[in-house]
């Protein structure tokens, strides 16, 4: 048994030393101080450390090609020893932290003349997956950590487009009943503006009906067209890491039906766009997919 | 390395073993004839396997008292070497398996005359909390199995009370639109007669939106009233392991919330009725949760 024991040892170490130094460490540091002020430009310089602390790590992993089951994207995974990271599309993936840095550098000015829609996109993409792999590599099937990170990433770039703090939970007042709904992060731009609710997820397959469900208390609640629906979503790729295949899964037709008999979705915005929702755009009843990019140029079109 | 590589396939020889003798096997039989069809013969006796052994195995395992936070509420855990069952409440486990073939007797006939609600209670929740517990000591990690075996109990339980078979996909047409929808268990009665509705679920915690959203689809698609929403709960314990410790995880405001503005259910069952939930059955919007005994009994008012 003395080796199993050495082995769980060493991890051990290895482990503590990670959560010590690098992406991890800015991570925890990032975690403490979000929930008490998403617009801290603290959170701005943490993030920045997450990207480039991962970036930095992930050149010197093997990069092995994914076999892409979906039409016009290549994919590939990082690769250490017996693990594997999750895929990354080729054409999204920017390896230069600078991009990170004169995009986030554009953020606090608000001003984004010298960036494209898919620029953006491509930023921001690589921003999320590189700490994603960084953790998939590094740590033993631990989702939650790049699920919270892709949630504090976007909740500071739409609380900094935005200018205000969000929230997570809502009074509800309603005759004999006083409590306090928990919501996805919701922002409250003042009297007669629109308010935004934006639920975010690294994917969604068959829970995705959440999103409508949510929306649909918040409708009810609140009353309809109050709060702007505006998910963001990373990808809805799958691999299958024996056959090292990359799928996309879709249930489009579903949600034709929740948009028709549970609420309606202002926007839903995706880093990689999965190719079977683009279509949604194009057909009855409307479902504005679009990559994220979009979203820091079309502010006014959406509260107008 | 050699003590891990030996470990690794003792574990996997002790696996396979498992995998075609005992409850696993029985569940893995009852697995491929059950989508065919629910009703069959077979699936009782192969249901009777899984918890007759079951039962057999917990029979010498340890059993460590919990520190239940529940109010009048005990629970204890079986153990072997480092792992530890989830949480068994006391006063609901029957573990003598002649329990279950009783009710199993009485219910080809549907005959419960000689049943209590209280005891079909205590016998469903022995025989779903049982085959959880073989398979949270036996299997690494796993809560599949557990949740696809509870589904295969309930499904057939409500299909042999019913009469008939469920089904899990409902067809839509909608002017330009023709697709199927995926649904938890549907029954169809027939003609002039309600439909049910049937989430199956070992417990919910916030994911438990799902249960309206989905209600309130088949209220759009069908039409509201059309199917009665009747979900499965086994129960909402969490248990800290570390601590021993037993909690019950309940977000009633919300369930009031969901209940006023996403869809209304008809019934939700438990097999282990969470104290709070309970309370729901006094306050506006009305909630009626009762244990899942009751059933048996109240079709006709149900239906009526």
């Amino acid at each position: 048994m003395l080796c199993v024991d050495r082995i769980e040892k060493i991890s051990w170490i290895c482990q503590v030393y990670r959560m010590s130094n690098g992406p991890l460490a800015s991570y925890s540091k990032l975690q403490k101080r979000f929930s008490k002020d998403v617009l801290n430009e603290d959170n701005r310089g943490l993030i920045g450390e997450c990207v480039r602390g991962a970036l930095k790590d992930l050149k010197n992993k093997k990069k092995i090609d994914l076999r892409s089951l979906v039409p016009q994207k290549e994919y590939f995974a990082f690769s250490e020893k017996k693990k594997s990271s999750r895929a990354v599309n080729k054409s999204l993936f920017l390896d230069d932290p600078k991009e990170w840095d004169d995009f986030s550098a554009a953020l606090t000015k608000n001003q984004f003349g010298k960036f494209s829609v898919e620029r953006i996109t491509k930023i921001i993409y690589s921003a999320a997956i590189s700490f994603c792999c960084y953790v998939d590599i590094h740590k033993e099937r631990d989702l939650k950590t790049p699920a919270t990170f892709f949630e504090y990433l976007i909740g500071y770039l739409f609380a900094r487009r935005l200018g205000v703090n969000p929230t997570t939970k809502l009074p509800v007042l309603n005759i004999d009943m006083k409590t306090t709904l928990p919501t996805d992060f919701v922002f409250d731009l003042g009297k007669d503006k629109p308010k935004f609710h934006l639920p975010v997820k690294i994917s969604t397959r068959e829970r995705v009906i959440q999103v409508w469900a949510h929306q649909r208390v918040l409708d009810g609640v609140y009353g309809t067209g109050r709060f702007l629906g505006t998910p963001v979503i990373l990808t809805e790729t799958k691999t299958d890491q024996r056959k090292k295949e990359v799928i996309e899964i879709c249930l489009p037709d579903q949600w034709r039906i929740y948009q028709m008999h549970i609420a309606q979705l202002k926007r839903i915005y995706y880093l990689d766009v999965p190719v079977t929702y683009d279509r949604l755009n194009l057909v009855f009843p409307r479902l504005s997919v679009k990559s994220f990019g979009h979203f820091f140029f079309e502010l006014d079109s959406l509260m107008g």
